[in-house]
């Protein structure tokens, strides 16, 4: 049996910003720090949770290099490259694999509604020729409800036929469980593609289903309940675990409140920093009074762990 | 009467690319060289129509200097600073003033749906505020059916109270007069600011209602035709020609091909260049019988002109 190329639970990065707005570099490499001993198998820098694309790729660029410095291994990082412009993109790919990382999580270009597989297909074949290294590993990023481009089985089958290894697995942050099973399908078909889930209310449906592991937001505050679930999936309750394993999201979310700014605001009252809690514009951060009211939804969820 | 910062019938300049997809700066700049001298006020560089979010800020910077180089005059350039990044979008405005042009157009950031007026008056406040030069002119992008994000005119008026002279206008490519006559208020109460409609079809009615004229993908095409009626629009007769002007709109959407593919096969036949037909991914470019089927199409509907 082929191994996937990747699996495991992997949180998409918050990224803790200065008065400045800047990327606050000592606080976003000790909870690099803090992901990996708590419970990630590795990091996505810059995904959507992480307001990758509310950040220049120099800023990007800067952030990887600074936890590469701090010691955190290249292999436990996946560089999220998602961008508008398909030459941002390769830039971001190259500089990541220049730097070790060969592994990078590419958005389609988001700006265009309503392009064509044909369109898309082409913006990622194009990434993958200039890069040119048979190092990279592409994992593909659906999650249309944001970017509001989807990515379709037919085009990852053929991006995993045209470019087998570097078109290596997808994210899928839809939470739609049919489209789940038709990215698994597709997995099926090229041995090795990895498919996570973007929520961790999927992850036992998504490893039963032949399924890498997630990258969920939630990873980001509870890795070490995210990765309980995934070392015992084939244990007796396994349901049950996951249905569990679920209240953080229900309480957070049940708030109507941004989901970012919450993990944001969530990680602040967990660190006493209070200066997580800030987010980039277009994001608002939570206010004072918002802040309490997500704490208070969250107390009251938390389940009493033995 | 406080006189409009801007005026005019621009074009949002298409981006030739060359057979790496990289801008084609030789065939640009005797484009917009053709563009001024046919009927075109001034030039934005780096708008939809430009395929803008498709290139690196680095790519959009080494155009516009090149367009500058050429000695086209930076007072005829608005710069599109469009970007998914407020930071992008201030070194862009950065850059644009440092080489003499103060105009810029500005997209709200794009990648998150469904933030609030207040996260987009932040991200606007923001660029403003970094770029810190009382010179600078933001033209506010409100192209909803596109970037996802709308600003309302309570957003507008906001800015436009906050940041006077610095919130300078806004172009309006929705298509829907009702919004453009929302924004005609907005104007009216910060004299001075600019209203520009996306759709020469809209161009009679914006300026009847104090707006400033129009910055239209068609006048890549037809900037003369756009012109005149720009220069007669209190003559008798001005409805007629307003219809008349609608014709190229009509006779190319109605093919259903992407109207910005559509643009640059137009322009292909004009020049003879047939490079001009291609696009970056994601679009995608007419393919040769699409090219034949808009020909056949525009050819049919164009007007005998006396």
């Amino acid at each position: 049996m082929t191994p996937l190329s990747l699996s495991g639970v992997f949180a998409p990065v918050l990224t803790p910003v200065d008065e400045d707005l800047n990327i606050d570099l000592p606080l976003y490499i000790e909870f690099c720090r803090w992901l990996l001993k708590t419970g990630c198998h590795g990091l996505v820098l810059f995904g959507t949770n992480s307001e990758a694309t509310s950040f220049s790729t120099a800023e990007r660029m800067a952030a990887l290099e600074a936890v590469l410095d701090a010691g955190i291994p290249a292999e436990k990082i996946v560089v999220g490259n998602g961008t508008a412009a398909i030459s941002d993109g390769v830039d971001l790919a190259r500089h990541a694999l220049a730097h070790g990382c060969y592994r990078v999580m590419t958005l389609p270009p988001f700006y265009y509604p309503k392009v064509s597989d044909e369109g898309l297909f082409r913006a990622f074949a194009y990434m993958a020729d200039r890069v040119g290294d048979p190092n990279l590993e592409m994992y593909f990023y659906h999650i249309p409800q944001v970017s509001g481009i989807g990515l379709s089985a037919e085009l990852l089958d053929r991006l995993a036929s045209e470019y087998p290894g570097v078109a290596a697995g997808v994210k899928d942050s839809s939470g739609d469980p049919e489209n789940l099973r038709r990215f698994q399908q597709v997995a099926a078909a090229h041995p090795g593609f990895s498919v996570f889930c973007g929520t961790e209310s999927l992850l036992l449906a998504n490893l039963r289903g032949g399924g890498a592991g997630c990258i969920s937001g939630m990873a980001n505050v509870i890795p070490d309940q995210i990765r309980a679930l995934y070392e015992n999936w084939r244990a007796v309750g396994a349901e049950a675990h996951q249905e569990q394993l679920n209240w953080l999201r229900n309480a957070a979310l049940g708030t109507g409140f941004n989901a970012i700014s919450a993990a944001k605001a969530l990680t602040a009252a967990r660190t006493s920093a209070a200066g997580w809690v800030r987010v980039r514009p277009p994001l608002v951060a939570l206010t004072p009074a918002q802040q309490q009211t997500l704490h208070a939804a969250v107390a009251a969820a938390e389940p009493v762990l033995a």
